[in-house]
């Protein structure tokens, strides 16, 4: 049923809820038909600056885009070599948008972004044959293992925070990097607020993670000094119930307890995790 | 926050709960651009036998519409008086859809429901010019008041079916009215499931609005045996407390009362709405 609104919504509260609530046993999924085409458009800036003033255009000029990503610094430096076309010199932001829906759809709404993103930027790359778009997004979907090989190893958080607060949440990451000694970068969902802020690390080396692991936690404070949250998609889990508390006031713990006991008074769902310390 | 995986999905809880968990004192809202332009289409069929083929049509064909409504016998009949257009002879169904998105957008899949609504239809009415738009949801705006005006009463309920049951829906509102011989019709919402059945009455007739009761209730029934829910967009409150109880399995009726009690447990919150009874 598409709409129901006799009782509480349950399945709202199962979903994301790390199997600590219930097990679900079946899915109905709504299917959407796939747009006719996709478009990306890929612009490149100098920083973090002129970088996320392009990002804020985008959203503030309500253009509908199905993708809004972005690469900074030494994650830009580190996918630079495989990326299918030129990056220009210099560039240390890079801003990937997608416009789709009916070719001529995407086509005007690509050339609208084309035309907003392109002015201020170095350069942009706005491939329209499908090998070329294929090759634009096998090539982001390398980037996590482009920025793991340059030491061997790193440690990431994916907080999210206010649109508005996201040029503050990628100097924040830099600052806390910085302070610990440590090569950082982010990348990310740039139209969810959702970054992955990362720490470049040789994991054999404790020292190394050990300051990562601290500066890790320190992200934490970051997004929720702006407004934000701890895990913008990958949960909580057991490693983040110690940030989790943070976040939440007491009253909101109290409740996340109650609930859990209401749906698993014995405490056999998933034990351990999503709930906060 | 876009995104936010960290804890359970408590604002989804509350959303819908009625008051009975809590009380909202602030809300972010999201806004979406407004479309540029919104076309509708309305094609007029004999009966709900074609019109609920028509309405399918537009489902299966995935033309993403921004509205999909019907009117169905007797609604059609009180409101075709004030349509600000022709009513052609013998119409007993009628379905509106409205294309929006950008001009050229709105255009095109304006074309697209013409050409998919047109040929079985008896004649269709797909104004462009905004005050011609404009009165066609000024009419349909009127539609309940027109049915009301037909006896002095009615009594509605606001089910909502799977998509692929709504024709059962259509038909089995008709049939229940017919055993308590009662005048009867529905309208609404066809792209989410949701009709407004409904028994025209003299509401000063206390037997008339006795038999008009007795058939809501078998609306319910109706709907929960075509997987539906005795609520799509009102709520439960007061009224539907039995409804809701006939809805829900007895697990889920104990964990509605479970989450009641954590939010409020001295049941001070809109005391005796919501909860099945």
């Amino acid at each position: 049923v598409r709409k129901d609104v006799a009782g509480y919504d349950l399945k709202s509260l199962l979903v994301g809820s790390e199997g600590t609530l219930a097990i679900i046993t079946g899915a109905w999924l709504r299917l959407l038909p796939a747009p006719e085409a996709a478009l990306p458009v890929v612009a490149f800036y100098q920083g973090a600056e002129d970088g996320t003033l392009a990002l804020r255009s985008v959203l503030q000029n309500g253009l509908t885009v199905a993708v809004l990503e972005y690469l900074e610094g030494a994650a830009l430096a580190a996918a630079a070599g495989s990326f299918p076309a030129a990056v220009p010199d210099g560039a240390g932001f890079a801003v990937i948008a997608e416009a789709d829906g009916t070719a001529a759809e995407a086509a005007q709404l690509r050339d609208d972004l084309v035309a907003l993103l392109g002015p201020d930027a170095l350069s942009t790359h706005a491939p329209i044959e499908a090998r070329a778009v294929r090759e634009l997004w096998q090539w982001r979907d390398g980037v996590s293992l482009a920025v793991t090989a340059q030491r061997g190893g790193k440690v990431s958080e994916d907080i999210a925070v206010p649109l508005d607060r996201l040029g503050e949440a990628i100097q924040g990451t830099l600052e806390i990097g910085a302070r610990h000694g440590l090569e950082t970068c982010s990348w990310g969902h740039a139209g969810d607020g959702n970054l992955h802020s990362t720490f470049l690390i040789d994991s054999r080396d404790p020292d190394e993670l050990a300051r990562a692991e601290a500066a890790a936690d320190e992200l934490f404070d970051l997004a929720l000094r702006l407004g934000g949250t701890v895990s913008g998609e990958h949960g909580t889990g057991v490693v983040k119930r110690s940030a989790l508390s943070r976040q939440m006031s007491p009253a909101a713990t109290r409740l996340h307890e109650a609930i859990k006991d209401v749906f698993d008074p014995k405490g056999l769902l998933n034990p351990g995790k999503k709930m906060p310390l």
